[in-house]
């Protein structure tokens, strides 16, 4: 423990893994970037345009309507596990991404963080090893931290971890690792994606050395061209929990989210859940069951597909424009939410922050995505919460600063 | 871990913290007690008839409104401290009660059972002593036990912990404790209240001591004739974190609760709260904001006093009746929702609990509430749910089945 976190007359006295957590760097970031007028890539926030206020509002007034036989019961204590009629939505929804899921293995959760959370305190002793991405979700981490895993990153490329990479490192490994931790489609902050041919050379190694996997899939309904692959939680039932979220198809502020967990996990899982909030709020269950059950989703979710991949061409025509010349290079998302750029030689993005906030614009510098040895170089543009204008703006405006600290 | 736990194919491998995580035993014996046609005296369910589902309703249309401002803010992302208005209003309430708490202070949770989690987070190593009153409510047990503490119980009567005993107890121990956990008011599962001499009391040991306090106040506004005395955190401010809770003066199903923090340990409950579900459904602070805004708890709560007041005294003339010849004892709450009975000698309430289920009714075993030495003669009963007929009838079923066994 730190001694000066708490004054010396303080009856309190810290866990060890209250040391484990710090300020998260990107929030002090994000402060930064919260000034009046600036244009912000740097946060992940859905379009506030895609959210179903009409459908919400409906299905408000038909759940606490004046008939309503829920309204009563969506206000009251709810089951751990989660609403079933939003159970068996889900598992039907895995079916047609080729998955077999039985309703009585999905947990509803407040957010898929907290599937991250009950799965850190399920699975992660201190000091056990914990496998990520190079580089991988910022709340992810966070989430994992706190329960003192040695967490160690895999090499990654443009589809996320290496076979070969992965396999030589569980062959160094005194110890086995507790799981990996992967997010294929279009994935927070790179935007990349495991295609078919690494889906099936990843999980090959994680079968033959029993390292089980935890497939977190906020993004995967935000394809633009094609769906992506499907899930490895379809090719390796028992060897993989898989998360997913509510919060880019309908809205964030609902929190909710849902973990798929092996019959022989769920139960600890399900502890875990009830000690942490009893349950997910049954009123937004309620609610969201009845914005979804006519096929609701189906109608909407093309709608936020075409508006991101409007964006995104937006994003990677000005990004062409703008750094093409400088020597940078960044990733080509077929989907999600998220560019990542590397910026040219000798340039470090924490440092040119405060200039393109002064010009105008703000990113999130990558390191804190970084588990072990950031690449400076990097940073995250998120493209779904500008209109194309002024994502034309914001990569002038990033361009100019780019180019005026090469020049120096 | 218990290697029965998994089977011996799985690539899974759980925390030595998951091992203490068990099905809750209420859970399984609440499983029981729901059968069709049972007067369940057992689960801590507000009635439904207090839920405000006309004021919910209006409160959802207009922050939903067409031309609401808030619509899209309540469905994005927000921050994890909470809504500035909740926070503000919390920090107003507290006022009231004799509390000096800046806004800075709060924190609004997933239901107060986060505020649970968050703590033990942040506060509880593994191994270290934590003290809670005997008995002390379950959920409380089961948010602090997976970070694997040493819990202790501290000597109680009908106005909880016993300030020599807890001296006694302080200069034996080896270490100090990290804290002490405390329900003054209506306490789950007793029913009975910290009046001002105790509260004193316990607070001056606590002092001199520096033993800090964790203080859950649920149930406070439920009170039937006198508010209760003002809380420990009036009066201890840099040594208490405190737990509130909308969910018994609005409706649990909202999952909205609050911790108010020393400022030396919000930040750290602050980053604990945002890896465990970023934040709390910002959709659900916006309602409740706009349902409480006009004063609309004032009208409110003492409707939900009223009913609880009168079924309170449906019990306690029930218990006289059909257990005062049987050596039976009570607490008689003078507020919240729960009486706890001692049976007569010689009986057991786990033993008798399939007896009175097969009567019609059913209850809470008190053993699962100890930390340690449960006492088996004591079970907990629910006055909320029932209407007085309703608890006539059950108490009577209860009087039947304990005198019955006497009997033999």
């Amino acid at each position: 423990m730190n001694p000066n976190d708490l004054q010396p007359t303080t009856p309190w006295h810290l866990a060890e893994r209250a040391e484990a957590m710090n300020p998260s760097a990107i929030r002090e970031i994000l402060k930064v970037t919260e000034r009046p007028g600036i244009l912000n890539f740097a946060g992940g926030l859905p379009s506030p345009e895609t959210f179903p206020v009409d459908a919400m509002r409906d299905a408000c007034a038909t759940v606490l309507g004046k008939d309503s036989a829920i309204a009563k019961p969506s206000l009251q204590y709810a089951s751990s596990e989660g609403l079933p009629e939003l159970r068996q939505w889900v598992a039907d929804e895995m079916g047609k991404h080729g998955a077999t899921v039985s309703p009585e293995q999905v947990l509803i959760t407040t957010g898929s963080q907290q599937g991250l959370d009950l799965i850190a305190k399920v699975l992660l002793d201190k000091g056990c090893r914990l496998l990520v991405e190079s580089p991988t979700y910022l709340g992810a981490l966070q989430a994992f931290t706190p329960m003192q895993p040695r967490i160690e990153s895999v090499a990654s490329d443009d589809e996320g971890v290496l076979p070969e990479a992965l396999r030589a490192q569980l062959e160094d490994m005194k110890e086995p690792a507790r799981f990996m931790y992967l997010l294929p489609n279009f994935q927070n902050p790179t935007g990349r994606t495991m295609l078919e041919a690494r889906r099936e050379a990843v999980l090959a190694v994680c079968r033959e050395r029993g390292l089980p996997i935890v497939e977190d899939n906020p993004y995967g309904e935000l394809w633009f061209d094609q769906p992506p692959p499907k899930p490895l939680l379809a090719r390796w039932p028992e060897g993989v929990i898989y998360l997913g979220s509510f919060s880019k198809i309908l809205a964030p502020g609902l929190r909710l989210g849902y973990v798929i967990a092996p019959p022989a996990l769920y139960s600890k899982l399900l502890q875990a859940k009830q000690a942490a909030d009893l349950h997910t709020p049954g009123f937004n269950q309620r609610v969201v069951v009845e914005v979804i059950k006519d096929g609701f989703l189906d109608q909407h979710v093309p709608t936020i597909r075409a508006r991101y991949h409007a964006q995104r061409d937006a994003m990677l025509a000005a990004l062409a424009r703008e750094l093409g010349p400088t020597g940078a290079e960044w990733t080509r998302p077929v989907g999600g939410m998220f560019v990542w750029v590397r910026l040219p030689e000798g340039l470090n993005a924490q440092a040119l922050l405060p200039k393109a906030v002064d010009a105008g614009m703000a990113f999130v510098p990558g390191a804190p995505f970084y588990a072990s040895e950031p690449d400076a170089r990097t940073l995250r543009l998120s493209f779904v919460t500008s209109t194309p204008a002024q994502i034309d703006q914001g990569m002038a405006a990033l361009g100019k600063v780019v180019r005026a600290t090469l020049m120096r």
